[in-house]
């Protein structure tokens, strides 16, 4: 059993390993505890709303490691594009280290509770945002100007969680390439 | 109570709705009774293996759903990037009918069983690689190589399924547009 110092840290780490693989519903107090060591107790102590409040921790915490892969991607690219690629490699092999099992862990909570739970729906959305701000900054430093650098965060969002999804199907990390070359496109050429 | 006629079909659009909104794992057995109005008897009547066997059989019927809808959109559109523009329009709108809450019929499952169930793993591949055949089809109409074809009907895939979940998460369609305008770029830019 983890000293209780650890017992937060475990939690919300264990919680996210099978948000990842099994979703929200489908992960029980009981199966968190036993995986986390934690004990019951320490579980109240550090939640005490309850499982909706260790997801929207896990949430946060997950988006704060997301957020941090991309920035060390932008930052050790030398154009926008490369950087593009940098994070798509990077997410992918994260998820290929799985054994392609895991989803990301904001949507396998966030579609099975939004916009039931107004508290994870906050949540998903502030760590979406906070992803695509961070593609922005890096959009903005190359030279896009801001209308593009904004669309630019918005679409490697959603091209990361569309390979993302269809990787998962797959098993097959190849979708990640795609959702690259597609943001690529639009950073060589934004519509009109 | 429908008649047993009707069953299967109130069984399938039941749990359809259910497993969008709430996801797998967080419909119950009971809650798919209670809403389809079908009795106990006739769901194992028609899904002998259970709710897994629903699940199937919901993703299949979505999977045509969506590929008609995907279908009509290019049908109706004189060039491809046309009816990228039609095809996001029409799965924004269903999206937007829910009040922003229904997720894809088939991410919602996937996301939660998959590589644990392999009949749900097959189910998800065959109707992502369904609809990215249809849109490959519509590209190759409008005189695009194979490998561009292909690469299309992947990226508008991921594009909308990405669009999907952003667009949940922030309670808004916009992200549709831009999913549509990720796929144009890489239709007028195919990469090296």
């Amino acid at each position: 059993m983890p000293r209780t110092s650890n017992a937060r840290a475990q939690l919300i780490s264990s919680a996210a390993k099978l948000f990842q693989r099994q979703g929200y519903h489908g992960t029980g107090l009981t199966q968190i505890l036993t995986e986390s060591g934690a004990p019951k107790g320490s579980f109240y102590h550090h939640f005490p709303s309850g499982k909706e409040e260790l997801a929207e921790t896990v949430m946060h915490q997950a988006g704060k490691e997301i957020s941090g892969l991309v920035m060390s991607a932008f930052d050790r690219s030398d154009t926008f594009i490369a950087g593009v690629d940098a994070v798509s490699l990077s997410i992918a092999d994260w998820f290929s280290r799985s054994d392609f099992a895991a989803g990301c862990p904001i949507t396998s909570v966030m579609l099975e509770t939004v916009p039931a739970s107004s508290r994870l729906g906050t949540a998903s959305k502030e760590v979406f945002r906070e992803w695509s701000g961070v593609v922005t900054s890096a959009a903005l430093r190359d030279g896009y100007d801001m209308q593009t650098a904004k669309s630019l965060g918005q679409a490697m969002v959603i091209a990361l969680e569309g390979a993302w999804i269809v990787a998962r199907a797959e098993r097959d990390p190849n979708a990640f390439l795609t959702a690259a070359n597609m943001v690529k496109s639009l950073a060589n050429t934004p519509p009109k």
